[in-house]
């Protein structure tokens, strides 16, 4: 059964132009509001009651299975970063339209991740864990949907109801649920120090401020951008690691309300063919961000410089996201849109803003109905 | 240090245009040459005595990790398939460029997939695995390169010397190896029965002639397939499960030779987002086979007939690879491609052909250096 627990008609736009416009801007507030009462800035502590899986539970997993679809599956990948990072638990995520005809060997916890609890697809998965014997979770934006009803617990998203087909603020308050999961699971399963804790939940914490600068200052240089290249037929996007899911995204934000053929890459695997694609007209968007703090961070950010110039030696156009302070980069580009430094596991909530932001710009630019994108429902209630 | 075992020179290209169309129509060949001596037709017994590893080292085994770049990666991602259902050992495979740099947990077991045995980001993966004591094994062509000689146990894909810069006989190689070490690690492990394995070796002997007919038959379809849609400026190409891989496979190719900007997508995955792309002036490519005797062959086959009539109520135009016999999807779309029947873990070696053929014929007809084409180079050994 399909329940819409929220009016549309009453949810208004608040002198936005568009209702993807006005979530875009509800982002710091979405993600305050899914870390509220769950973190500790004291002890580094996060709690999530509605777990509702022991401490022994937890201990004893062995791998996590996550399914999810669309934009909820590129979070899910994002989360299998977090997870295995802070909690060394082995996550394996998979398409849930897929899950269930592959004869799934189940993992020891299951999660889905869905916006609005009802994706058949979803659904679909979730059934096939219960089936096979394994306790599932849920991160999910709406109380009472389908899913949290059959899950055995659940992370509630609080990004208030989306309106928008594509889904923007429903996303990064995904992100952050993922977050917290991860680092709750990592202080369960005795995988992270206390001081490690401390240190997450205060970034976590600063998060929304740096959100609300992102916007401030992004959203002009987007609109400018989206005027020079809304004429493109086609884009790549390009990251690593953890940033990769985030290209996936900003690729099919792109796809989904502008009608540009855009395609997220991981960057290490462009020389393993689409590096064929690259001339003067194909603009390149490159998330290139680092943590300074965190040498692997910064060895990954390295790798990504040389596939940059990679591209740009073929005359490729590129757009890069970069970390606050790294003009190094400037350099190298045609146009850097700097965002503020933050650990690498919480850049993605960062970087996916201007992502968002150059999408909506260069859709609103084509003509193109943005809150309503052809072809699109808002949830998939079908197979 | 990089060695080169074969004078490219000496290889001929035996009358073909290009080393790419020889290499193309030498898979029956490859297959069969992968195949010989390691399987006995009577008992249906796998024999890879250079896998070196005990029945009880794989008895024992809780996971396997998959690392490869391109073309070899996306044969791994297939490869899941075929040993998660044969073997029951869950897999997971990862992009070697990203492997080292997400302190990744090790499996039980680590599977290297590579033409050249020399790809530089292969290489560090198989490191990182090692240092963190996990044996590994290497599906090759080439022997006694640098991978095969760290690896504890070998699979040589007898494809023979490969100059095409686009993987073709390589990839089919390599789906026939990781096909017969499911079917092994199923014998050693107890998860297939000897009526299964008789039978799923008695269909790998007859691959090799199906292959033969596609190339008979699908050539000359191709050809005048690629008179139509060589000016396109964008595809897609769907698959679901198994075929999702391909599909990725199919656009890779594309990509490489023509430098069309082809997408591989899954077929389940487009209404949430891609859906938005199609109009009458996008080609889509859907792999829509089937095995008749599996019955979640047969669900998924139905799945991605739905997906298609969603693609061609929004006036896309369809071209269908589809099993032999099956005409009810030659009403839906607008061109079949119709090969051989075989079991769903088999018919990747198939389906593949058709799309390498498409490829081939429409980088001609645009004027395309097939063989060498711009920004990439045969074996990565850069980072």
């Amino acid at each position: 059964p399909q329940r819409i627990t929220w009016d549309p008609i009453q949810a208004e736009k608040a002198g936005y132009k568009h209702f993807m416009l006005k979530e875009i801007n509800e982002q710091p507030r979405a993600v305050r509001d899914t870390t509220l009462g769950r973190v500790s800035l004291d002890s580094g502590d996060v709690f999530l009651p509605d777990l509702k899986l022991s401490t022994e539970d937890l201990r004893n997993a062995a791998t996590m299975t996550i399914a999810a679809c669309g934009t909820s599956w590129h979070a899910g990948l994002a989360g299998k970063f977090m997870i295995e990072r802070l909690a060394r638990l082995p996550v394996d995520v998979d398409y849930a339209s897929e899950y269930r005809y592959r004869d799934p060997i189940p993992g020891s916890l299951g999660l889905l991740i869905t916006q609005s609890g009802e994706t058949a697809d979803t659904i679909a998965a979730q059934s096939e864990m219960i089936s096979k014997g394994t306790p599932t979770l849920a991160i999910c934006n709406v109380v009472g949907s389908a899913i949290t009803r059959k899950a055995q617990g659940v992370i509630t998203t609080n990004a208030g109801p989306e309106i928008g087909v594509a889904s923007t603020k429903a996303f990064t308050a995904q992100l952050t649920a993922l977050f917290t999961l991860a680092l709750y699971l990592g202080q369960q399963r005795g995988t992270v120090t206390p001081d490690q804790s401390r240190h997450y939940v205060d970034e976590l914490a600063k998060i929304p401020a740096k959100l609300e600068e992102i916007l401030r200052v992004l959203d002009d240089r987007c609109h400018d951008l989206a005027r020079q290249f809304s004429p493109a037929s086609d884009f790549l996007f390009l990251g690593r690691g953890i940033h990769y899911p985030i290209a996936l995204e900003g690729a099919l934000k792109l796809k989904e309300i502008s009608y540009i053929h855009a395609e997220g890459y991981p960057a290490g695997e462009m020389k393993h063919g689409p590096n064929a694609l690259i001339d003067e007209h194909l603009p390149v968007v490159c998330i290139a961000t680092k943590d300074p703090a965190d040498p692997t961070s910064v060895l990954k950010y390295e790798k990504t410089l040389s596939n940059i110039q990679e591209v740009t030696a073929r005359s490729g156009r590129v757009i890069a996201i970069a970390t606050e302070g790294d003009h190094e980069i400037e350099g190298l580009v045609e146009h850097t849109l700097h965002i503020p430094a933050a650990p690498d596991l919480l850049l993605p909530i960062l970087e996916v803003v201007p992502l968002q932001l150059l999408a909506y710009h260069i859709a609103v630019r084509r003509g193109c109905d943005v809150d309503q994108p052809r072809n699109l429902a808002k949830s998939v209630t079908v197979e």
